[in-house]
């Protein structure tokens, strides 16, 4: 059986606008380990509210993870909720503020007697340490919800994603899948498409997607430019699982395989990497109207500076003359959002840097700059390759401004992956 | 009284790994508008679990509003579990079928016959238009969940953000105010903190904190170099909310008013740039390990041409010398993390795109890269300005990759923003 496992995460910040990154990183990593969330919710600071999800959430499902309140301020209140839904004493554990207090004195900070609270722990909890934080995460074993039924696991754990995460790799995932995971095997497959529309997907797909079932699941999700097709299996063995996965993959190719751009869980700019990597090539970027967006991506990935090498953002027109050796001309004659703007773009910066492939773009991002003959959603992007003229691609694209940034993006890596595949091969 | 508003997001991509960025959104959008959320859930593309939690939402808040699964494919069932939710009928709408239909032909992509799913209707529901997409919203007035109580709301949405903001905005928003909203008005202070933990804000604003009560509520945040103090605030009328917001402010800022680094609601690098056009100054950036972070957010506020040049990402060395003229002496002696190579990376920017500021970042990110003597987290920032010698800061960082370049980047605007500040006076 597939355990139910839910996350509730405590923060009203996270109802009025804060983003939280949580729920996608922990469901992302939990579905890795058979663990997958069946379900989530956003709490308030309120001790009630918190209780009262709790109690729902431990009554359907087998186990339940709490991400945050745990710190040592006023609206800190999951330990004071947990204690109400199931009736247990939060006691004081002097070990615990020792810690604290040695934290606080290697960091030379004086320690707020706020800090106590975070010393308290559910009677029956297990303490988790936090290397790199105050709050220790909980960890508490309950009865089952039915007689007969497996026994439920409560986690309590601090907010901040850098302490809660080594809590969670070190000793609640362990324990879940030592509790629940045993008998049951997962794998994951995602194609990744180009130039296809979600629902011309989906019609090609839905042979495929009529035989899901228990252990198999389907998700089709469209991009600013991609689709992507996810399925989920979930076997009795880790052959069953790779074999049903092997199956899949190949009905999945037949269908859509031509629209392919890569398979896999990195995200795009780590396949990029990847492929510039094998076919051991570097890369420079100009960035107009994306103003760093994709170096930035790049950059993510550890161990970049063997692909990139970095690049120009030549947001004012001056610095495209001047950084990129865009010709006066070009730039007077056909403007700063031009085919022929973004080609020098593209082979200026690969001349300056010394780079085998120079990406541009240039565009109208909006909300205002756009004309009758150059509207907002107009953007050029350039690949420049050694021995052969640049190319550059015009998108005509609406939506907001943050939309055209992601999606010319989006496009300017989708065009270096493929001029990378093709000189790879 | 404050009416309880709640969120539902469908979709299972959003459990396994899909960041969620609906719930900050529309968090932020709504609380703007006295609707604040009181809780959101997240749920899987199954039938029942979105129809069992919708009549929860249903028998505890005053509004529920369904993001997500009106699309055409297979997985798309938020119409179908309002359906069993409510017991309320499904009935086909030809012209909503109709306008569907003519959308394709504009797009001229042939019409797949799933989207005719879309032109079904919850019995008793208006049809929301949907400008940007196939989709029609769906607004329902149902009866009270208590005798006296207000009629209650439901709301189903599509998912694509770009798709459900009009239609909140122009539809849901405005329907809501009307219903439950006229009595009472909201009011929001944010006080933005540098150099300053968040235990020692606590301790400092626990007397205003103690204050809180019905109308009156705090949070505090802490990021990566910052921490956020929030009140929100709401009154029976316009004047009273106003008058407990200055009071409240008053008070806050004789606690911690000499940490202020910004108020309201943008983020830093939009302050930022309020701050430079203010001050008639304009920045170019020089970019190593943050590899276009800083320029990518500088770039995300409309209008960033006015005080953004762009500038230079010197992720190789080769460009640090070639793009940015830092000394290859500089070079071979102190390394590319260096004070000396930080100082000549943010002259160097500023030289030769004729910036009047030029702020660079040079460090390693990590997780490879570091040595005894220059460790993994070590980041210098510098800030280079006309008259004056270049400022070089160290910063000595922990953590992950992600967490060192989000805190280089947010540490080089800050420092931006107190030079614009300076100079502005």
């Amino acid at each position: 059986m597939k355990p139910r496992v839910e996350l509730l995460c405590a923060g009203s910040e996270l109802l009025q606008g804060q983003l939280n990154t949580h729920l996608a990183k922990l469901g992302a990593l939990l579905a890795s380990q058979g663990l997958a969330l069946s379900r989530e919710a956003t709490l308030p600071d309120d001790r009630s509210a918190i209780a009262g999800a709790l109690r729902s959430a431990l009554s359907r499902s087998d186990a339940v993870i709490v991400c945050g309140g745990l710190g040592p301020t006023f609206d800190d209140l999951t330990r004071e909720a947990a204690s109400d839904a199931l009736g247990a004493e939060l006691r004081y554990v002097p070990r615990i503020f020792s810690r604290i207090k040695a934290r606080f004195k290697r960091l030379r900070i004086r320690l707020p007697a706020e800090n106590k609270r975070q010393a308290y722990v559910l009677a029956g909890a297990r303490a988790l340490d936090n290397e790199r934080g105050t709050a220790p995460g909980q960890l508490l074993s309950l009865p089952p919800a039915r007689p007969g039924g497996p026994r439920r696991t409560l986690a309590l754990l601090p907010g901040p994603y850098r302490e809660l995460r080594p809590i969670l790799e070190r000793d609640v995932i362990p324990f879940l899948r030592k509790r629940y995971g045993r008998s049951s095997f997962t794998d994951h497959l995602a194609l990744h498409l180009g130039g296809i529309p979600e629902s011309a997907a989906d019609e090609k797909l839905k042979g495929l997607v009529a035989k899901a079932g228990p252990g198999l699941s389907f998700t089709i999700l469209s991009y600013p430019g991609q689709v992507d097709f996810h399925a989920y299996i979930r076997g009795d063995s880790r052959r069953s699982a790779e074999a049903c996965l092997r199956e899949v993959r190949h009905e999945a190719l037949a269908a859509v395989g031509r629209f392919l751009l890569w398979e896999g869980d990195s995200p795009l700019e780590a396949e990029v990497g990847a492929a510039l990597t094998r076919a051991k090539l570097t890369l420079a970027v100009a960035e107009s109207c994306t103003g760093g967006m994709i170096a930035a991506k790049l950059t993510d990935i550890p161990g970049a500076s063997s692909f990139f090498l970095g690049g120009v953002i030549s947001y004012a027109d001056g610095l495209k003359k001047d950084l990129l050796g865009v010709s006066p001309r070009t730039l007077a004659r056909h403007g700063a959002v031009s085919k022929e703007c973004c080609k020098e773009m593209a082979e200026g910066v690969r001349a300056r840097t010394g780079a085998e492939i120079g990406l541009s773009v240039t565009g109208i991002a909006g909300p205002t700059g756009g004309t009758a003959s150059k509207p907002v959603g107009l953007v050029y992007i350039g690949v420049a390759r050694p021995g052969r003229k640049a190319e550059v691609h015009e998108l005509r694209l609406s939506g907001s401004r943050e939309f055209i940034r992601a999606r010319a993006a989006t496009r300017g890596l989708q065009l270096v992956l493929r001029a990378a595949l093709r000189r790879g091969k």
